[in-house]
């Protein structure tokens, strides 16, 4: 299908001008004017005047001057780090939490508060969010940076405004108005707000600097009490009409099964869930079911067991790569993906639950070789919504620096101002 | 995410103006130069030398005044109904056929021709569908026309190039060189041909002019002997990485259940094919299950039964209802499609199947209200994968009317050509 490009109009250009030279900042580091304008493609006097832009607007800084080569030296320019800000809340079952990511991609902290989510109700959770929100926006500002947006990581179904929580089956939320409430506790604009499913933001972490990095087509997986997919198909998002899509915890594969927090029986994550984890290698009283454990501990605790060769642990792990294999399959024969991305605890125990998957969906998937669908764990583990939150935050800066206002930053900006 | 226009050179945007100036044709039938330029935004001389360009290659032709109105009256123009056309070619388990569109779109004519496809063989079903083809091929040359291309619809899967079947199970065929073999057979140019999964082009089909039509996020169910999907999303079909998405007939949902032509167990299609349906309504003797009957046929036969109250029909209608739900709902909750369009067989039976999956779905689906999902029958039965097929190989003009070569089509375009 061909696409026909609409007259551009100059602020139009010069907006998309700013974004182009912002990414190829980030993609390339350190570069000099000259090939800002070799990469970009625009003149060296536009690049001049974009530069400067960008530098009173506190994004860019020198960065020394090109050592050795002909002619005379290139002055350097970067992205300024301690800039602007995107923020990743983070919405689970045991803790809530926040993640900052700055201008150049890399996560500059993260903050978590411990928490019964579904136990405490939204309003108790909503507190709980802008505090540890606040927590963050303090330090971002002590380092000389500015959040420019928030967005939740919610496990369920979120309107496709990011404002409104539809149903998140684990968290007992039902109608939940996310956005007015962050926005009434901080005294933030509401647009600084946005939501969207876990998995779907873990999905862009995974697209932009994770297992999946240059891919466009692979499913991500959460693991955790709930299981949820984000599905990139041509390098976008798989979001269905309403923003509903990927709910494979719920996909029904075995009728007789038990029943599952959303009220149905038999949901695939009844079967692979955290909770059938835990209910299969420990009893109630084993402190690795402890539910004040931070996920990271209770999974070393797992690990730990399954590599001393306790016999629960490895017949657990066993029953969960088998049945986590079943469902991925499903998956692999609907995408095609070229991978899918093992994330959350499955994540936490690749030995044991990688191999199971593979043999299962060489087994059943209809295409050979599994469709070239590799079977991977995921790097970014639990944080994985959380930084795919910030970096979705980040997004109105990286696709309209012209968001940030002009300010004097003369500490940064000296010589780097077109006259 | 911003999308940048590349610059337009001149070749570049005299053919996507010539695009535009089709599409419009297409969509309203006939128009003035006057209203073209208002449709398009393109100046009255830039849309005068275009028609007098597609008048030149013979896709449109004089349609009279326009009566009425203020000022002297327009001159019509439309598209050549008799001129570009694209065919599908049909390759079923029991019948191998052929569909031809012209470039308004309609369906001209179809051709069918009986044949045990899997007994067969490759080479003798290439020899068959190579004649249903000569023979479209006549008949549109009889009406003025001339055929552009030719995409074959594939129960299984194919390679991204539409030029070799890798495995069809319920063809027995794996690895077959369509493209080589039609191209041997006609003496037509190797781009002559195309191939897609027929699932991928029935899909099409309902999203040109369909139960799909104007949907972006929407699933379409084949129902034969095989089930496959085609899914849109955004637009667009998901296709996977090598193309081989939408195999849902291959979902594992009863791990204990029957073998399937894949060679596993429990596959859905065993559960929801026409042979599970045949199995279920009908002995083997039954005349229903003659395989030499063509399937519109056998589904009346069918319709009959049901209609008149045939307890055993109904009883296998009920248990392919419910089997049908439980597969569309995990389809819903994967895909949160706006429509879901049973083709096939289905779509011959909507009485009887589309409210047992619609209840099914409402009751499986974790979004309230199967998170907006309607179930409808597909109007275009079993020909919805030539059909397709025939649109997909009609785009070649569609995207690029300059591929059609200037001609003297001196009875067409007289006074249409620009001086």
């Amino acid at each position: 299908m061909l696409r026909y490009p609409g007259p551009a109009d100059r602020t139009g250009s010069r907006r998309a001008n700013l974004v182009l030279l912002l990414r190829t900042l980030r993609e390339q580091g350190q570069v000099s004017r000259a090939q800002l304008a070799v990469h970009s493609g625009l003149s060296k006097a536009t690049v001049s005047s974009l530069v400067g832009d960008l530098a009173q607007r506190g994004l860019v800084r020198p960065a020394g001057t090109t050592a050795g080569g002909q002619g005379r030296p290139g002055e350097l320019v970067e992205l300024r780090p301690s800039s602007a800000c995107g923020v990743g809340l983070d919405l689970n079952v045991e803790h809530v939490g926040a993640t900052v990511m700055d201008l150049t991609g890399e996560v500059l902290l993260r903050r978590q508060i411990a928490c019964d989510v579904p136990a405490s109700g939204p309003e108790r959770v909503l507190d709980l969010l802008a505090e540890a929100l606040a927590g963050v926006l303090g330090d971002v500002q002590a380092r000389g940076g500015w959040v420019v947006g928030a967005t939740v990581a919610v496990p369920g179904l979120v309107d496709t405004d990011g404002a409104v929580v539809r149903f998140a089956p684990r968290l007992r939320w039902r109608e939940v108005a996310l956005r007015n409430g962050l926005a009434a506790r901080t005294g933030l604009a509401l647009d600084f707000f946005g939501a969207d499913n876990d998995a779907n933001l873990a999905a862009i972490a995974e697209h932009h600097a994770g297992a999946a990095a240059g891919l466009d087509d692979f499913v991500y997986l959460t693991g955790d009490h709930g299981v949820g997919a984000g599905a990139f198909s041509r390098g976008e998002l798989v979001r269905g009409h309403l923003g509903y899509a990927g709910e494979v915890g719920h996909m029904t594969l075995d009728p007789l099964g038990p029943w599952c927090s959303c009220g149905r029986r038999g949901c695939w994550e009844t079967q692979v869930g955290l909770g059938a984890l835990l209910h299969a290698c420990a009893t109630p009283d084993d402190p690795v079911r402890d539910p004040a454990l931070d996920p990271d501990s209770r999974m070393a605790l797992v690990r730990a067991r399954a590599v001393s060769g306790d016999r629960r642990t490895l017949d657990a792990l066993h029953q969960i790569g088998a049945a986590l294999g079943a469902g991925v399959a499903v998956l692999v024969n609907l995408f095609n993906p070229a991978a899918v991305v093992l994330g959350g605890y499955f994540a936490a125990l690749p030995e044991w639950l990688v191999e199971p998957v593979r043999s299962e969906v060489a087994a059943r998937v209809l295409a050979e070789g599994a469709g070239g669908a590799t079977i991977v764990a995921s790097r970014l583990g639990f944080q994985a919504p959380a930084t795919g939150g910030a970096a979705h935050a980040l997004r109105r800066v990286l696709d309209d620096p012209a968001t940030v206002p002009i300010e004097e930053h003369t500490e940064h900006t000296e010589g780097m101002v077109a006259p």
